[in-house]
């Protein structure tokens, strides 16, 4: 199916028919409000006639809709479509679209709660080794459940963001523990699963996943000689307190479904509740991309959602099973996504095995951790038969941390 | 200085003049709003004559006052305090006072991000010696830091909301895990302290005081062998999960001031930006009471928040170290309050250890955790000459556990 926005129908765009990812944007003397991409355009759905209450879209963020729940998520994305198809509108249509270069874009959502998952196996067990050593790398309950931590959520913001290198409590070996401005700082290359549908008690995996509105990319920033000095007993806290920067762009559950794929085969049999009986996990190609300053860019590491061993709606089940409630824009990382070998790595930590095999840099230069002046692009699609379902890429510049206190 | 609200005089009453403490309350009929506690009433505050604009008040929690900053703070309690002691007034703001027992109160503030902290050195020995032997009882960082990790808003309620118990994973010695309701039910006795002011950036000790509203009683309910078996390495997270019980009164930061009192003294030097430079614990007295479904109440430990080894404001401080933005609703448990004997435990898992110690109760029968039917209650006030600053009781009873999913 195409659509009359030509630049819709390239196989190179992010933003094809078939994606409709929803954003929030703003223009020079237009207050924020929510936006779909498609093609090279931003649709502004204020005005125009698709027949669900314009309420919902006059505001910077998609909660709202969110809380209208299945139907109307339905009922839109099918008017949309038709809309873009369907020369009949163009002409009405065709005023409401915004060129994509000229927008500001915003969060897409008013991130409620924040709580980030480590469910590859593979990133678990490497940094386990790292700081825990080899026998006690993978915990002994990681096979049994999704472990996960809660961030913070007023620590996400959207690509593009600066991201100011952070000050914390540093332990070097054999001294007493110093504040001085992180020397370890991290990405963590992650999917984060957005909640548009609320809970009260446990939900079932199935349900979980009917609660998911949409996939967005996203990098857990992490300060890894904070987080070693301070984990222990309760858990990372400031070390991933800085920014947890998403991508701009809201990626529908719909629009992922033809990629839908099996979760690996489990090591040991999962508990009864937290089985899968479909498809949970997508097929989407993710990379990481670091840029000096001045210089060359690099591609880092690629690697695959697919890679992880709990998909988000296992996640979702698990954080209920407490009789945790769950609300809309409630925001759940994914953990790094690691695959098997090195060039697979979703962290700096990992691919330069905390900083022992520094990386090479395209046009010279290596890298262990990130320096000031940094650009980290994450990118995501998923690719179908001449056309993908994109992200938007995922930015941030790391810049110098601020002066010390007086 | 007395008032004319005769109940507001007695010694007994947990709302003298002198603590106006904040709350929402509901009546049949009206929509939930906020009110001041004095004496045996409420002040419906949304009608009086007190220069405030009443659109902070006609709403369902104080965050919009809270944001509104010291000033106004100040200018509404000293405003209040002149109308509820000057007889000149108590003609037309009689009409406002509601009977507090007619009153149901709810949660009195939106809880934007919880934060719990560990800052008891009793709690954190006892815990540590139970969950990791003597010899790793207290980590490394505990008293370089506040140590914290991120709760789930979602899980604060009010006083009086019942608490169902948890479903969990559960791993019996030398057993696989099992998915089970909790068998080690707890309490936690803590104090919240609300932040009332945003920040970005970091902010000093004395600032973090500054952006203090008041504080709160709070039940952390800790399902604890689902904590022992999920807790490494990132954290308690569905133990936690539950609920967290609040009182239903906000008590000022200005109430309690003629209570403030030094820290202990430091067992070593804390790095410069967490010194204290002026007293920042309070003299609060802390209870916890039990009552089983059908018997006699047992009082089963009596503390105080000055116990504490690191304050609100040093936790606040260190909370944004990293950048980390704080906002207005945001509430930062102080950890469980444990004073040196086992009469001044404040969890259940220190006062039995672990379930080796059975607790007796009044009128018979013994504790180690939780029964259904239970009913425990934390008490709190600041003790001055002739009156007591109390923040009401913060009550949760516990129900059976849910049916398990089919």
């Amino acid at each position: 199916m195409k659509s009359w926005v030509e630049s819709a129908n390239s196989p190179a765009t992010d933003f094809p028919l078939n994606n409709l990812p929803y954003g929030v944007f703003s223009l020079p003397g237009i207050a924020p409000h929510c936006g779909v991409a498609i093609g090279d355009y931003v649709l502004d759905v204020i005005n125009i006639d698709h027949g669900i209450d314009p309420k919902y879209f006059n505001r910077p963020s998609w909660n709202d809709f969110m809380a209208a729940g299945p139907d109307v998520w339905s009922a839109f994305r099918a008017r949309l479509t038709e809309m873009l198809t369907n020369p009949q509108y163009e002409e009405s249509v065709r005023a409401h679209l915004v060129p994509r270069r000229d927008v500001q874009l915003l969060l897409p959502l008013d991130v409620t709660e924040y709580t980030d998952f480590y469910s590859s196996k593979q990133h678990a067990t490497n940094v386990g080794t790292m700081f825990r050593g080899k026998e006690n790398a993978l915990p002994p309950n990681w096979l049994w459940m999704p472990i996960g931590y809660n961030g913070r959520a007023s620590s996400v913001c959207v690509s593009g963001t600066p991201v100011q290198r952070p000050w914390g409590q540093l332990k070097r070996e054999g001294a007493d523990p110093e504040f001085l401005p992180c020397e370890r700082f991290d990405i963590e290359l992650e999917v984060g699963a957005i909640v548009g549908q609320p809970s009260s008690g446990m939900v079932s995996v199935e349900q979980a996943d009917e609660m998911i509105f949409g996939y967005v990319l996203l990098n857990d920033w992490s300060a890894r000689d904070i987080q070693s000095w301070e984990y222990q007993p309760l858990g990372p806290f400031q070390a991933k307190a800085t920014a947890t920067t998403i991508s701009p762009w809201i990626v529908s559950k719909t629009a992922l479904e033809p990629f839908r794929t099996a979760s690996k085969e489990r090591e040991i049999p999962l508990l009864k509740h937290l089985e899968e009986h479909r498809k949970m996990l997508y097929d989407i190609d993710l990379e990481v991309v670091l840029a000096p300053e001045s210089g060359e860019s690099t591609t880092l590491a690629r690697t695959n959602y697919k890679e992880l061993y709990f998909s988000a709606p296992q996640q979702l089940c698990h954080h209920t099973t407490s009789g945790c409630s769950m609300r809309v824009g409630d925001l759940l990382g994914s953990g790094t996504i690691s695959g098997p070998e090195p060039e697979n790595f979703g962290s700096l930590l990992e691919m330069s095995w905390g900083g022992k095999n520094p990386i090479g840099l395209n046009g010279g230069g290596t890298r262990s951790f990130l320096q000031d002046g940094d650009t980290v692009t994450l990118k995501g699609s998923a690719k179908g038969d001449g056309y993908r379902i994109g992200f938007g890429e995922c930015v941030g510049k790391v810049v110098p941390a601020r002066d010390a206190l007086a």
